[in-house]
């Protein structure tokens, strides 16, 4: 049997489980702590960033991968020597880490995105021209997601404390019409797949809908955005799901904003809509497995995002009125802009599952709908 | 958090785990073994049959659920008066710990089912006049299963073992034209669903394919099965899922066959199929919870079991050829006559799915296949 060891214990790793289940894969979780969201499947718990505690981890593990991208490259290159496989590889791990190393090797691939510039308090103008000047948009290389880490900059004394840090990734500001998601997996033989691309609807920097797939989008537009992710997971050996965010500009282009090469949160409403979800995609991805369908049971879906208390307690009175909603619970701490579960609604007329899953959520998080 | 313990570690409690994961409920597995199905899920491994085991596993858990039939009855009252929900409750489950306590339930509740007699050594003649004399089928009430305990008797002689045990479930030997079954839910509140009935086809008194919904059935035949289930799931205050195996006979009647009360075997294919899966649909029914919506998100399914070395490695093969095939492995020991897997595969074609999932299946058990 395949031993499959995801470092990271979130609700990624979490979901990872029922899939792994399914298959009759072995999955092994290093979480950060006793109570993390995956912890059912936790076999150590401990600190990611130290290596002898991977190395251990790594004993009988035939494959890593990830809940999170944030294991330091270098251990994870060591356990790529020792013997253990480690999907996707530290080399397109890399891009996702740092984002000028991402902006620097989508450009060299040739890959449309926005303006950009890496900029440090010495070339402040010249990147400044490079993304057609104030307001852009400013994003600490590391560490940052869910709209932390990242500002809109209107005078460059919103930059300055920044700047003092190291290089800033400046981009210009995007007049999109709406944002994509482009799920998609890739197998070390090289085998490929893609759903349809997603809609994606933030608040505050953070995912709050997804409608899957993207209403109206033309014929052109998602053949490109199977197109880019294709080139993108072939050109860095993408092993695993890989999603593609994209601005869809006014002027009809896509460009890339951000790669994450895991489950993602804009693929969640595959788990019910399409004959195969993410998690267990990302599954027969990393333990080279044939790749599943990507056709969808349902001709739609809408995805939305619970940050409060999303106990079964509180879902009771959705599930009352909606017996066709599905409920997922992270079992996290509650904490303020943390996603702590989220509904699926699946059907066959889009805007009476888009009003009927509002109206759900607008039971579990009134005080959120009223603000 | 909700706390739902199951006793049995097999694979009615394995796939119980997903549904549990994305609900938030928390499972609790009381397995048989270090190696058992469900041993993600263990929190206890032992002797079910051990009320201080029992006792201890009850420590902490809201309700009591069962993966098996096979629970002393006397041990889970005592559970339900030392303030433990038990679902379904010993009176509900008494009718499928005793083939004979079910017939003569069935019967004063009024539903259709085969002649039968209780057969004794002193009996035997009037027994036999019940059920319309030889041959008929012969069961011990106690015990059996997949075949196992039930015999088809040719003459008296065939019988004499089993007597000298106690008593024996005499029936009729149905003329019947197939075998379908009746899946449904009941909660507590006493709120009810059902979904439509499947075809089961067996060989050698073993489920080999499920076909969902059951092919050509009538509306009124359709009508009375969930009738039938919904007078024995009311009847006899069941709480969780609730199996009703029937006969379809010649003369366009149902017979009730067999029960049981918990996820089962002929409805494994509405994981796939339907918006809410059996298992869910239990956790949701025992934890006094909301049903799910039993409406089918694809109009045909078919399932088929997998007994011989149901692994990832064998399954790679019919992945390959076919991407939309669903395999779920048991991670059982093989041994003959054990269902180790499954597959499902759902579609718009009755007739092309069918013919792929045999084709799927054959590439699993090609020895099986040939014979």
């Amino acid at each position: 049997m395949t031993v499959v060891g995801v470092i990271g214990g979130g609700q990624l790793a979490r979901m990872m489980i029922p899939a792994a289940i399914n298959l009759g894969l072995e999955l092994r979780v290093f979480a950060e702590s006793e109570v993390s969201s995956a912890k059912l499947g936790a076999s150590h718990v401990g600190d990611f960033t130290n290596l002898e505690e991977l190395v251990a981890f790594a004993d009988g593990v035939d494959v890593i991968t990830f809940d999170h991208e944030h294991v330091p490259l270098d251990h994870l290159r060591h356990l790529g020597e020792a013997g253990t496989a480690v999907f996707p590889p530290p080399k397109a791990l890399a891009l996702t880490q740092d984002k000028i190393v991402m902006r620097q090797a989508l450009a060299a691939a040739g890959l449309p995105q926005p303006q950009w510039a890496s900029a440090s308090q010495d070339n402040l103008d010249d990147a400044l021209d490079e993304v057609r000047g104030l307001p852009c948009i400013a994003k600490l290389p590391v560490g940052g997601y869910d709209g932390r880490g990242v500002r809109v900059v209107e005078t460059v004394e919103d930059l300055a404390d920044w700047l003092a840090l190291g290089p800033v990734l400046l981009e210009e500001r995007v007049a999109f019409v709406r944002e994509l998601a482009q799920l998609s997996a890739r197998r070390p033989s090289g085998e490929f797949v893609a759903w349809l691309p997603v809609e994606t609807r933030q608040e505050g920097g953070v995912c709050a809908q997804v409608l899957s797939p993207a209403p109206g989008l033309s014929d052109l537009l998602r053949a490109e955005a199977e197109t880019i992710a294709t080139i993108i997971a072939g050109t860095f050996d993408v092993v695993g799901v890989l999603a593609v965010e994209l601005f869809e500009t006014r002027d009809g282009r896509l460009l890339v904003n951000e790669l994450a090469m895991r489950p993602h949160n804009s693929g969640h409403v595959l788990t019910e809509q399409s004959v195969t979800s993410q998690f267990e995609q990302h599954l027969r991805a990393v333990a080279d497995y044939p790749l599943g369908s990507t056709a969808l049971r349902t001709p739609h879906g809408v995805m939305i995002n619970v940050f409060s208390d999303a106990s079964m307690d509180r879902f009771r009175a959705v599930a009352e009125q909606a017996p066709d909603i599905k409920f997922h619970s992270y079992q996290k701490a509650a904490r303020p802009g943390r996603k702590a579960g989220h509904l699926v609604l699946t059907g066959s007329n889009p805007d009476d599952i888009f009003a009927r899953a509002m109206t759900a959520w607008e039971l579990l998080e009134p005080r959120k709908a009223d603000s």
